[in-house]
């Protein structure tokens, strides 16, 4: 048995199992993309994703068989857009529930409307103490330069954290414990949502005083949010809420907030989608987030106004109008 | 009398002095350059300050004389870096105790180490309800601009606060009111050396994800702080307080952040302060903070370790990497 599979293929995958390979002798790596795997194995870099980062090959048991990932590793580590995990988990033939399962995706997954620990444990009766999540604040793009970053591991059986925190440490990685899947969770979906916000107000024509109060709101709209869907203590200011979204809400490289951005100049919410040929992840978040919040009825006014502009048809500049009434 | 009469020649005076002539048909504007003052008679805009300001020269009682200003106006606004405040209050003759006093000043009073709400109230004996704040986060450059901004007007007496709120209030700039006049003012105060934290990191080489844990880990450690000042019920996470913190510590424009940056790229404090002419309000402030905690004792590790590279000699690379094992 292998310790760790990474199932993905994609820069923050790529970035993981280069953390991995730091304190692994060897990991399994499963991407459907074939010809990335022979290059992997001809070239020992990712040719599409941190193409800067070279592996020792000797330590990556690369598969395309999502099967084999799976049926030979105790810790599935998933990092694949949720738009896609349904496809993928549809191949299973091996069961999931003997394994542990860490989360690296940052969403929601379309057909159940659920965060991903929440869909592993209602769809695959995978118990909370084997689920766990990965959460930044962290850029893929970071991690292949070698820049010290923070992680947060969250499980609610602490010792399963800490061994995926010990195997993601490094020179240039902290990793620290919390028990706060469901939070980290819903925070790393959320921040999407107001990476998006962001977005839509600089292509508006708003200035940085502004997204300083965006983000201010919005750290107290997710805190509202977070509260109703999982009551716990927590401090909101720690760096796998507020860091994360910090580190995404300011980035003009979040695929979200460059979506956001497409939108409050006026490219229509298809023609921004296929501009991009990327998955701005915040896209389908903000759905579920607003569908869910019809039942917990937080005051949300940020998800609430990308929900109307992405979803209603609404004129971005005049739903940012109202919404500047509503911040403070 | 006229109704207010703002204080300084800099952008964030200029700024006010704009905001005000929306609402008041006349406003006295002092400062001690008089071709500055020429200037503005003649062509409308001041040289040196968001020159692309225009002003309706009718509306401005310009004057280098600070105790024509202060004799005849009710509500004095400061304006001038705190570094200078105490030189011009040396050249009072007419006497403070009849007038409303607002701080537009984010620093310490180098003389006395107290921010300015204080320095007022201890050493002119002005009561704390005709002593008031104005807080962004706004930089002034976005005021001449036109894009919206919000601001916060901090006094003990609500009705002086509303004044003033509603004096500056405009299409793009909201203006709220709080009660907690020493907090926003030490937030004011504390962010610009976290603003210096965020620019010593940028220039050592760390990326955005430190960034966030930075600025994560910067408001947890300015809500310990301001508690320990001032307790009291306050949300750290509205506008005055991290919505300022995030405006200057994402800023590239920001002194203090630009500061902290030589600093990082191994200048010298003198070199760097000679380099920029410009006034750091962080550099007195972290040096204030650094001694009241010494009374305080709250747990601030982003504020000692600026103080020991600024005034120790301490190297900021080492400082930097004991700090990060400190943060989370």
């Amino acid at each position: 048995m292998t310790k760790f599979a990474v199932i993905g293929g994609g820069s923050w995958a790529t970035a993981i199992a280069k953390m991995l390979c730091v304190n692994e002798s060897r990991i399994i790596w499963y991407m459907r993309n074939e010809a990335a795997i022979e290059h992997l194995q001809t070239e020992h870099h990712n040719p599409n994703y941190l193409s800067s980062v070279t592996f020792q090959i000797e330590k990556l048991d690369l598969t395309t068989d999502i099967n084999y990932a799976i049926a030979n590793a105790e810790i599935i580590i998933f990092a694949i857009p949720s738009a896609f995990l349904n496809n993928e988990l549809a191949k299973l033939e091996v069961a999931l529930n003997e394994k542990v399962i860490f989360s690296a995706i940052k969403g929601i997954v379309p057909e159940t409307s659920l965060i991903v620990g929440e869909h592993f444990h209602e769809v695959y009766q995978i118990p909370y103490e084997n689920i766990g999540v990965i959460t930044g604040p962290c850029h893929a793009e970071e991690v292949a330069l070698e820049r010290l970053s923070y992680l947060t591991i969250a499980c609610a059986d602490a010792k399963k954290a800490k061994v995926v925190a010990h195997a993601l440490s490094g020179n240039y990685i902290k990793a620290k414990i919390s028990d706060d899947i469901i939070g980290t969770e819903y925070a790393a979906m959320l921040k999407n949502i107001y990476a998006i916000a962001a977005g839509i107000a600089h292509g508006l024509g708003y200035g940085d005083n502004f997204q300083s109060v965006l983000m201010s709101n919005a750290i107290r709209e997710m805190k509202k949010f977070i509260r109703k869907v999982h009551k716990m203590k927590r401090n909101i200011n720690n760096s796998a809420y507020l860091g994360d979204l910090l580190v995404t809400g300011y980035s003009v490289f979040s695929r979200n907030r460059m979506f956001g951005n497409m939108i409050g100049k006026g490219y229509t919410v298809k023609s921004a989608m296929m501009e991009m040929s990327m998955v701005a992840e915040g896209y389908y978040a903000v759905k579920s987030a607003y569908k869910l919040n019809e039942e917990y009825g937080a005051k949300t006014p940020i998800i609430d106004a990308v929900y109307s502009i992405l979803y209603e048809g609404k004129e971005a500049r005049k739903v940012f109008k109202k919404l500047t009434e509503k911040l403070d």
